[in-house]
């Protein structure tokens, strides 16, 4: 078990001593030191201490482990969008979700790498990634027409968000010097106004 | 067969007239007709009165005959970006490439709407979709600096122009009044800059 995953094991204990927690912390884990394909439901209830039964009382299949944070994510942004000032234009009230997911992400920063180096590896991952962010981008949209927002503008802005955060996302991953992910992404909302004004 | 099926096979056999064309309209004939899941290599390759030998020398599955036009996509986008006047900004040579992109599809519109249903069917085809979408941005995101734009400029541009065509795709596949699938893009630029002015 490398520094980082003892690293990260201790900042989840804090906050998921649940079966649900500790079935997450162990299936990184594993995936991390061995491999995801190579890691099966038993070994990673195991590790947790619990039977598979309680395993897929909490997940569908192994790849759900690492996409169910997906679900508040998304509440995260609706809501925001949601909850953004009346006078806020479309664009504004993304980022305002857009960078509030950053800070989630920045607050979970380990947890969120480590899970990255195992989606990086598997094409499968990476293909349901894509979906979820493409959920997201529906669900922003229609958080935007629930504002009174027209199409297209509530998919062009809730497109332009995702696209904002997937660059953000791959510099901050790639960051040895660790910038806050969310001031990078209002930096990235400043840019994208500038590169399509053209 | 349906009445749709059988002009997009008129409209194919004139530009088609070889195996692979063959073969791509058996399988698209097979997926609308009776499901992707049900259709096999063998019910292919006899619809298009060819061995499956033959099939797997043009395509490595099932799933990459309605993925094969995207190696031509990508070569169109990259050099459109690549020959646009050196005085474009990056936004407007994406621009260029996405409406470019766009004019090849309404050429080839009853194929494409055909294929559309197909991948609409199943969850594994949308995802393949989108990592050929991701594959796009990268290359655009690539020509452009080779071009000598900086990140993130470049991938910000090239995000963008892939987020304009998703959704100009979805509303042209869903016109009744068949718009031109070009001019919608060329309006969703202008719409764009107009959301991310705010």
């Amino acid at each position: 078990m490398s520094l980082t995953v003892i690293r990260y094991h201790q900042g989840m204990s804090r906050w998921e001593p649940n079966a649900r927690g500790r079935l997450m912390q162990a299936a990184l884990e594993l995936y991390v030191g061995q491999g995801f394909d190579q890691t099966t439901v038993a070994e990673i209830a195991e590790l947790a201490g619990l039977t598979e039964r309680t395993f897929f009382r909490y997940f569908a299949d192994k790849r759900e482990v690492l996409f169910w944070g997906a679900g508040a994510l998304q509440e995260l942004l609706v809501s925001t969008v949601a909850d953004a000032p009346e006078s806020d234009a479309p664009i504004v009230a993304i980022s305002a979700a857009i960078q509030a997911a950053g800070a989630v992400f920045q607050e979970q920063r380990e947890g969120v790498l480590l899970r990255q180096t195992v989606i990086a590896t598997n094409t499968e991952l990476q293909e349901r990634e894509l979906i979820k962010l493409a959920s997201l981008v529906s669900a922003m949209a229609g958080a935007l027409r629930q504002r009174g927002v027209a199409e297209p503008s509530a998919s062009l802005s809730a497109e332009a968000g995702i696209a904002v955060l997937k660059i953000a996302f791959a510099r901050w991953i790639g960051e040895a010097n660790e910038q806050d992910l969310a001031q990078l992404i209002r930096a990235l909302f400043v840019e994208l106004k500038i590169v399509t004004a053209s």
